[in-house]
């Protein structure tokens, strides 16, 4: 087969595939809901993707908010833009660090405990549009948070109210429920190659 | 096995990691380079996980770059911001529109043909960071583009400039140079449910 018989194969799959896509797309009836999201896995991308999304929606000027549970200090960088953008932004580093480093669990619920008290706070303003819980996953891992009161309470929120929740091993309780789940998954790391961390790639 | 056992066993696991994983970092000697990162696969975040590097790399007050091969009425948000935050990043949507769209194969292949010319040039400006080329995959896949030809070009670019491409179907001959590459999998999407594309999420 030449390319050009090739691509003139692909073109029409394309063609098809738009016009089942339009259908589709015509058929669809339910409208606008807040997400559930989850961003998963144990490639690089959870928490990116999720920073994405909060310029996305600052972008049509809506309000947006991010609870980091588990504070990571590679995320400086898109903090620092985020809060230079203005008010349609708030904040919050709640962790105080990896579960691993602080070798405290006592500390460590308290200080997940204290995130997930401000992620409620933030559910409750009525104009935000977006929530990023950044590293809950974590949280729950480890039995810092009760998954079953976080997920009714995540089911309970204001129905326009997109979450984000990102993090590896994201509970069944959690997927469950999600409306969107994307699996990020390491094919290649440059950890592996002895690259490491990078100004304005890993924080 | 209480859950309090469990904890303590995977507070004890992250410890012995951490140990690991310092190991490992203090071995490390390779020093920072520019990467090329790869964000492929079906599911949803390989373009906003780019952006939010950008967003990153903004944050550290570098310039970032962005050439989008397919343009996507979707990306206006990140665009919208990007655009606000200043001079430090530059924005390109040199696509046409979708090629199941335009059924046009030389629109097309002129409209990647400038688009990569766009990419080429941006990676001569010695002061930039970060550059992302948005759906080049698709351009790849399509054989709009010469992969052997972009694949080389990419890997003769600046040592200091990292790279990120997105699309699905990452081919073989750019995914075997990439320093990262993650697959973003979709393991539940709201589409299937009936929701459609709302703005802040898709666009």
């Amino acid at each position: 087969m030449t390319d050009e018989t090739e691509a003139e194969g692909h073109r029409q799959k394309m063609a098809k595939r738009k016009e089942v896509q339009d259908a589709e797309v015509a058929s669809k009836t339910v409208t606008e809901k807040g997400l559930l999201l989850v961003h998963t896995g144990a490639g690089k991308g959870k928490s990116t993707a999720a920073f994405g999304l909060v310029l996305r929606m600052l972008g049509q000027g809506r309000a947006c908010g991010v609870v980091q549970f588990i504070k990571g200090a590679w995320d400086t960088g898109e903090r620092r833009v985020l809060e230079r953008i203005g008010p349609l932004c708030e904040w919050h580093s709640m962790g105080e660090g990896f579960t691993w480093e602080t070798q405290d669990r006592d500390r460590d619920i308290a200080a997940c405990r204290a995130a997930w008290d401000k992620a409620r706070e933030m559910m409750a303003q009525p104009d935000l549009a977006l929530l990023v819980l950044d590293e809950l996953c974590i949280a729950l891992r480890y039995k810092y948070l009760d998954a079953d009161e976080v997920v009714a309470t995540l089911r309970a929120r204001r129905p326009g109210l997109h979450v984000v929740v990102t993090g590896r091993n994201a509970p069944a309780a959690l997927t469950e429920v999600a409306d969107l789940v994307t699996d990020m998954v390491p094919v290649k790391h440059h950890f592996a190659a002895g690259v490491k961390a990078q100004a304005g790639i890993e924080f």
